[in-house]
């Protein structure tokens, strides 16, 4: 059978007359499948309905300044079982065969960790056998079940998580993901106007544009869909727009470095710890004890000094700097002495696109533009596909104008 | 283990504020069992919030005219998951382990019968081990898990009937229901404020005045109580007062009836199916296809007529007569022949007290109080606890009032 997983998000169900929308779609996919002359599944993924989940969150701080993340996980998981229940009610009016699942229902499986639950497996038995029978399938984004039975949620973008999670079980053709944007941009368009809609990118390139910022679909969902080769469509659930699609590649002509688009990152605290030993080991005890604390870092620079001191820097959202201090302050007294920096104000302009990094005009051309605009940057890091310069925040949105112009980004 | 059940009702968990006083009221429990000096554990069952069934209710009903059945549970199902899991964070935050299950998490298995579920089986292992562990024990009202898994509700007074049925499953020392009112009331004192609060009540007593509309308690739950001698003890949630304890037996003086109180039935309709057959069989005839209708009948009077005719009346809610009446036509085209006869516009005056058929003094002062008053008897029926007069609608409120006086139920 040919299956396809669509996702809905939150302000794509935030009443009944949306949802309906949405599951038009639904039905309209299923009979194009079956047009095709083979049987078709349809699977959707919804979030909660607009701002339900918030409203949860909000009493839960009344309830408890810290609440049980455990509970926590068994109150926010019922916005998207509402979802789920009212949307196979409306494909049933529809005149759509339809059953409404709620994570447990179909055997998605979790590790313990509440509030930040990561899949473990997936039986496709039931959805399976609901498939064959002609049913849609409409399953309760954002949640699994633990190994004891408790209910678990999947953290920020987990419904995306879940419906590719779910499209690489059941081996679909493809997972829509509708939302309130109608693809992925080569820049955020509210920052620089001239910004265009990708057909295609590279997964590579979205988990970049996704870590940096482009916040259309989630990293995670990203990396699974990369993992297991799932063809992800971001498209605008309540426009007729074709969208972008995230694939193993872009298309034919792989060779020739395409840069898919330009990210802004604001509001970057940077951390150095200076004349730090530079021994063997120095690096993964630094990075292990910051591993602990949860706290993501990025931009990982160390240089070598003299007499064997070295720095090593990095930067963190600026929200996280409280937190990470007293775990600097310990880990300067664990590797035996060293001195801590800590500037704030900073942004990071991305370019990203697949091979950029062995194209150093590439490279140079960001550094220019940059430079021709009296921009300072403070730190450079590369990876294979992506060059960011750590700026100014105040430089941060004419910087990332100037950088989508020098690329041609606005041209095809 | 000592343990008690208590139930919290819609109005009663209508906020945070709310929740966190039948917290307060739990966690005191807990405290007085433990005083007694042996480990005492309290499981606390909840309803929806407030209004929040009714919204959801009104959705569904956009979603779809007729919405399918087992939707309808998954959707209804979200509210008491979301009390539950506040429920515990409160009592988290006010220093008292818990934690919340949905009905599945704690086995409460039930018939697939959607949307009026009853319970089949409670598997108690899971709130044992955590009440031996010293947690208070959240579980969500109303709703149950099929034999296949789907979720399930129990129809009205749900919440009541988890409360008892876990009571009794836990052989438990009481369930307490937590409510709006303060008790059980001689009579209803919108219609008779002389009506007085009555410290105990039978079972039996309980049930024919909550049939009777009497809507502090749904008679599904009392009758799980009366099977397994589960003792229910009503009282207002968040009013000190010591409410009504309903029990097998009201005190030592079992000989001497007493009268527990008047209970008044509004809009009921009055079908009469006029000469028909007297002949073996057509009574279970005709009631086995009244049942087949789902629509409850009551106060059923057969008379027999010359001929070998015979009468057959009962009473219906108004609001079910139209649904009632192809019914009646096919009942009285398959047992050969009568007429029918509906008339509306009745009202049910009923005195309930166990004994009381075998006092025929007390239906006489029924029939006499009412005769005073120039109020027509349309109907008599009596069971072993009640004596009933269907009289006009309009004479309604003024009959439940003289007879609450004829029966000096204002004194204690």
């Amino acid at each position: 059978m040919r299956t396809i997983v669509q996702k809905f998000g939150g302000t794509s169900v935030a009443d009944v007359d949306k949802i309906r929308a949405c599951a038009q779609r639904a039905i309209a996919t299923r009979k194009s499948l079956e047009s095709k002359g083979k049987p078709g599944g349809v699977i959707v993924v919804t979030s909660a309905m607009g701002k339900s989940t918030d409203l949860l969150v909000k009493m839960a701080a009344e309830a408890n300044a810290h609440p049980p993340r455990r509970e926590m996980d068994a109150l926010l998981s019922t916005g998207e079982r509402v979802t789920v229940a009212l949307m196979a009610m409306v494909l049933e009016a529809l005149g759509a065969p339809a059953v409404s699942f709620a994570a447990r229902q179909v055997g998605i499986q979790t590790d313990a960790d509440f509030t930040r639950a990561r899949i473990t497996a997936i039986d496709t038995a039931v959805l399976t056998e609901h498939l064959a029978a002609g049913r849609i399938c409409v399953v309760a984004g954002f949640q699994g079940i633990s190994p004891t039975g408790d209910i678990t949620t999947l953290g920020r973008g987990g419904s995306d998580t879940t419906a590719v999670a779910l499209a690489a079980a059941l081996a679909a053709e493809s997972c829509e993901i509708y939302t309130d944007v109608d693809g992925v941009y080569t820049a955020d368009p509210r920052d620089v106007p001239t910004a265009r809609k990708l057909d295609r990118i590279t997964y590579e390139e979205m988990l970049e544009l996704a870590a940096l910022g482009a916040g259309v679909l989630h990293p995670r969902a990203v990396q699974f869909g990369a993992k297991y080769n799932v063809p992800i469509h971001v498209r605008h659930a309540h426009l007729p727009d074709e969208g972008t699609l995230i694939t193993d590649k872009k298309d034919d002509q792989m060779e020739e470095v395409q840069v898919a688009g330009v990210a802004l990152k604001e509001n970057l605290g940077r951390v150095s710890l200076q004349s730090i030993p530079d021994v063997p080991g120095v690096a993964s005890r630094v990075f292990a004890a910051l591993a602990e604390t949860g706290i993501l870092v990025d931009d990982i620079i160390q240089t070598e000094g003299n007499d064997k001191l070295a720095t090593i820097s990095f930067t963190v959202e600026q929200a996280d700097l409280s937190e990470i201090k007293p775990a600097i302050a310990k880990i300067l007294a664990d590797i035996g002495g060293g001195t801590e920096r800590i500037d704030t104000g900073f942004a990071k302009v991305s370019v990203v696109g697949v091979g950029i990094r062995s194209h150093a005009a590439l490279a140079a051309l960001l550094f220019r533009t940059l430079a021709d605009a009296q921009i300072n940057i403070a730190n450079i890091t590369t990876s294979e596909i992506k060059v960011c310069a750590i700026i100014a925040q105040d430089d941060g949105k004419k910087a990332v104008k100037l950088v989508h112009d020098a690329f041609d980004l606005d041209k095809d």
